[in-house]
């Protein structure tokens, strides 16, 4: 995408324009506005956005049937939230979102409780074009009670404010290539030693599952303007690309970009054929949007198991890890295209998504 | 509609592709799944869906005064959640939503119930083409207290999985053409003997109406492309014909079929102008979707008193069955001619439907 | 806007048409149907429909700090739900909303109040091509222990039911220009001593605002076709000109209009950018819809600081008056010269907006 225009003229001195590369220092910590009560609403609208089936996020009785006291927030909607919350900060002149790493959900979410986020600068790389450069953050939402519910860290590509002048910058950051499941992400409570599959209608069970194996979710959803329109202000992620059609008629794809995150959502509801026991998602490995989604679009989504394991002290409960793809527009046949050969369709995927979710490993139905 | 074409090769075993004729039988009980808790989020959506007025569902002062401890769920939205829940185990692979009797609403909901539902097979006729089946189901919803909330069968066109090997199964229920309305319709504490009038604005109780009444509804509603996919995946129905745009493109309609249930609850908030006093839905004899509906169609409503009567031992609340047609794309001279003549537009009537609400009787105010 | 089509046979005496001009007197008081319980999903799905991050509304922590038990109701979704009911007795036949005044809001709303409206005619003017009037009314919203909420006057323009028999009909009431604020605006219990600019990050306090600054927020927003009617369903406002697109085809306009409320709130939402610490809205001294919006413009907003000062006994409080202006499909350069001669875009401008907001004096971080 080419440059944003700007407006050049009377900008009020109160205005804020989005950070730009060079404001960025390694090691500035930045404190994110507007902290988020998650409520019932919020949950509801999810549920109407993506059409998620999960069933621990959708029933009391199943919540208190597996160790929690009420239904706990769907930690998709969690990360959307906290994710939207870093927006103004770092991402408002973004270029493009790269990638994700290290996220890692460490306390579960329940109607009431309050998101505040904070980013520390923890890599920056100059692009050799000196018109861009790569701010990797570290970002951190915690719960009213001053628990870290979500820690992860992205990099983004964003515009220089001075395009000719370089600065040499290059520093980059270790990062994991996945997360390794321990109990600290199994959250407090949560016990899969009575899991019903009648609550899901899926048999399967962590060791039905094999490292390999491709899973075709067969359904499609199309993205209506206003769905992905809706999703994205109600995480208050105020991006401009997503909401300005005007504006994006000059720029290069003509109409707005629909959240990356609202495709993840989409692709992850779409995952319950064939998931639907997935209950929890424990952590994100990775992820990247490989081709933009516009208003109209219809995804479909496939996933391979890569690997699975179980967790010490634990044999209710195990992880799955997953790489969910997610493509557009494609027939049934091509959709069988790209499991066999995966890079076939590199027009049509618009994600890759590395992810880890905790499974029932047992059922005393 | 011509068969959906299902993606032939690399499906995994553990995605659910939905049941086809053959694999029902007579006296088959299916748990469905997903428990579902209702939420202020899910009320506030229908409202936001429908702009339904019923002034029992929108105040807590006035459903205080009608008897409850708070505001009950309309029972529309009782009835699209838990027929939403029905879907993929009976028609994911319909053809044609035929028909519902014997609906009946036993226990009023609140806020923070949780919904079970199953279904038995009542049931199943094959058609002379060999290609599909008619599958009749009696569904029930219970609440976490294991009471039932709502009982209705229904009928579908079901694609069989071999067309060409006729099975010459014929076996068809009894059904009721109507629900009689006894006190066991009347949710508890439910009580009309202080019903005031200013609460909805209209005067007319349940000896105003007579039966074979007209009355013009005369407010239009437009079906946005958003508005029915947002509601439709609120009720977790996920019938691929209401989602995947990309893929109607190749069947006969050529984009996705509004979810019947929407049109239900659109014709039903605008039969406010003229019925705004008939505050319970307490059950639908009947329905079908005469013609589909599709984004962009404008909804009208005309309604006709078919019978109306009294409760044993209680003078304030009566009943009041109605017909109510829903109508598309009509201009007000049309939708006067539908009432002098119904069968006049067969090809802009979406909808049908005869059911029976609780209306006061007396006002003491 | 040319009279609407009423279909004229078959309309049952139980639908109401809605007032015309004739059906008004002065001193009429009108207790308007369906008291309205605001709840948690209300206050996410304005969220998802404007966009809107003023902090005090989005977090109960934040909230505490700032005096208040639990986060009250950002005031423009209290005045949408209560204007909302004023709409079946008093505009359902409006040509056109011609302005407001004297809008106070005295009373803060929480999740589960339940707001009750009645209006009063203090004026009429018949126009002098004798098919139209202005209709001036005085609207109240209590809650349920009976307080006022909000009061406000505006006037319509209004059908003649018989537009060839002129009544000379002219009474004008007295409307004052702007509200003086005084500590009746201060919600009980809003205390901003403790006001922490991290939750908004804006710097920006009281005086560091001046009379005759412009400010232009800079951001953009696209209306689709369901944001607006679904706002405007939520707020049960019926007016027929927001929903029925195959009756407006007829109209002048081709299309339906969108509700002005909703660019209010829009243009709102955007004007958080520069205005963050414009915390609680006290009162709107004024506003009109200068041209029509429809699904699919881009709005963005300019303001000016009017006027500004301090409570009387508070120093933790200020007032802020305020005048936003909308615009729509504009380029930047466009905005630019607006704030320079903000008469140059009369085409573009779709609201003027002259509100006042309770604003934080001091901070102690």
């Amino acid at each position: 995408m080419s440059e944003p225009s700007l407006p050049h003229a009377h900008l009020s001195k109160k205005t804020f324009q989005g950070n730009f590369f060079e404001d960025f220092e390694l090691g500035d910590r930045l404190i994110h506005p507007t902290p988020r009560t998650i409520t019932a609403g919020d949950v509801s609208l999810y549920t109407a956005l993506t059409g998620s089936r999960f069933a621990i996020y959708c029933a009391e009785t199943v919540a208190q049937q597996c160790g929690f006291e009420q239904a706990p927030i769907d930690n998709f909607l969690v990360f959307h939230i906290a994710f939207g919350k870093t927006v103004p900060d770092i991402s408002l002149n973004a270029v493009a979102n790269l990638g994700y790493a290290e996220c890692q959900f460490l306390t579960p979410c329940f109607v009431g409780d309050t998101l505040s986020v904070e980013s520390t600068v923890i890599g920056l790389k100059e692009n050799s074009n000196g018109k861009t450069g790569i701010v990797y953050v570290h970002s951190v939402a915690k719960n009213q009670h001053d628990k870290v519910v979500v820690s992860w860290k992205r990099w983004v590509m964003v515009h220089k404010k001075v395009p000719s002048s370089p600065t040499g910058v290059d520093s980059l950051p270790d990062l994991a290539r996945t997360v390794a499941i321990t109990g600290e992400h199994i959250p407090s409570g949560l016990d899969f030693s009575h899991f019903n599959p009648q609550w899901t209608s899926s048999p399967y069970l962590l060791n039905d599952y094999q490292s390999g194996e491709w899973i075709n979710h067969v359904d499609g959803m199309t993205i209506n303007p206003s769905d992905h329109s809706l999703a994205t202000r109600l995480y208050q992620n105020n991006a401009k690309v997503h909401f300005d059609a005007f504006a994006m008629q000059q720029e290069r794809h003509k109409q707005p970009l629909v959240y990356g995150g609202h495709v993840m959502s989409i692709c992850r509801a779409l995952a319950h054929n064939g998931l639907a026991n997935g209950l929890w998602l424990a952590a994100i490995n990775g992820g990247s949007h490989t081709a933009p989604s516009f208003a109209g679009d219809t995804l479909y989504s496939v996933s391979q198991i890569i690997d699975l394991g179980n967790i010490e002290q634990r044999n209710d409960i195990g992880w799955l890890r997953v790489k969910t793809y997610g493509l557009k527009n494609v027939t049934a046949e091509q959709i069988s295209q790209f499991i066999e050969e995966p890079k076939s369709l590199i027009d049509s995927q618009v994600l890759e998504l590395d992810y880890t979710l905790l499974v029932p490993a047992k059922s005393d139905h």
